[in-house]
């Protein structure tokens, strides 16, 4: 009876993941959102009496700590199995490396990088994360250098972030272990170009086939693929 | 006759780089520092006839611009063959994935990744680089996701903003020859562990040796080096 928190669950990526949760009926699933008070009606017609939908944005500090005492009480003694930190923004998408808008970088980081970093942080602090926790990052094929080198050079600052964000995540691979998490297991993941909102037209590849892909590989994970950069197919993604 | 900018002079790499720099008497040197009221004796105890000390504070993006307006009434029609991104900070330096100091991380990011953005936009805007111009963007291996998962996490904000700064010598990479500099060649450099007030008390690396290396990297640079990482040995470096 495992149970997931996934952030940025109102639409998209976030969206169907809860969906395709909610079909087990032993799931339970923390379905976190930017702001309540939005219609949240595509996400509360796919909810099971297990799911519960939650305010957390993760761009603000003070609400992902209340976030996380209120999971506390929703969850009582029950730890999280997963993670799945979705949620993020791209900003300023046209801009160039020689046009950077800072305060959009800066905000992009904050929600990108600061944000994953802060849900896990206050969680563990709440003493709601398993053991062997999986906590799933998500990061784009933008945020490999190698692979912005060969030519993918586009949406600067989210780029910067996700390649920030990645390195996050290999901070946490040991982080977390130190801090009693001692089959903890985290990574980040490619979704591949889907076709949502923050997709755009060009996308090619559904929400259904690419969450799916993903469950499969953070269903699958191993104690050695701690801090491993994996697409929607299982394959790795170079740094 | 070479011309060189290099920010960060006034200590530690940066005064070293400036040192050997100064040796030739035909190269023109801007050396850059955060604060020109601060004394800079060291400095100016080794300027030659074609250094100029002048002002710039990579974190404030009015001091950057000020900068190249000054540069370009100090330089007239000479055009800049190489820019050293040297000038860097690192905060909170004990801080683990799970304690992040949010100010820390988004100034540490103003300073290592807007910082050297900037001063390429403003020197660019001026029509001071030169098309062949090459930018050592001064990183660390702390910035190499690789180098981390192999158990080298510490310093988590500033480790985030080094693999920051690479994505974004990544996409400066295609950027610069986008914007009319076909011959310019950007890197990301590892200075080694050297003995300064960032390096510490457990350095082993001499300023004047990783330094001397570094000048022979940047000035060996060739058109397929482009994006590349390079340790002060000449070495590449893994993302």
């Amino acid at each position: 009876m495992p149970t997931y928190v996934v952030t940025g669950s109102n639409r998209g990526i976030g969206l169907e993941i809860v969906r395709q949760l909610t079909q087990s009926p032993d799931n339970t699933v923390l379905a976190l959102v930017r702001n309540l008070s939005k219609d949240h009606s595509s996400l509360k017609s796919l909810a099971s009496e297990k799911t519960h939908i939650l305010e957390c944005d993760t761009s603000s500090l003070s609400s992902i700590r209340d976030f996380a005492k209120t999971a506390r009480s929703t969850l009582g003694d029950t730890k999280i199995d997963y993670v799945i930190n979705n949620a993020g923004v791209n900003l300023s998408e046209q801009n160039s490396s020689l046009q950077l808008a800072p305060d959009d970088l800066l905000d992009t980081i904050k929600t990108n990088v600061l944000g994953p970093a802060k849900l896990l942080e206050f969680l563990l602090q709440q003493g709601l994360l398993s053991e062997n926790v999986r906590v799933q990052n998500m990061s784009s094929t933008l945020g490999s250098v190698q692979m912005t080198l060969s030519g993918l050079g586009r949406a600067t600052a989210y780029s910067i972030s996700k390649a920030a964000l990645n390195m996050l995540n290999a901070h946490l691979a040991t982080d977390l272990r130190k801090a009693g998490l001692k089959g903890a297991v985290v990574i980040v993941m490619c979704p591949g170009w889907v076709k949502t909102d923050m997709g755009g037209d060009g996308a090619m590849l559904s929400p259904e086939e690419s969450v799916a892909g993903q469950l499969k590989v953070v269903h699958g994970l191993k104690d050695e693929d701690n801090g491993k950069f994996f697409n929607y197919r299982g394959e790795n993604v170079p740094w």
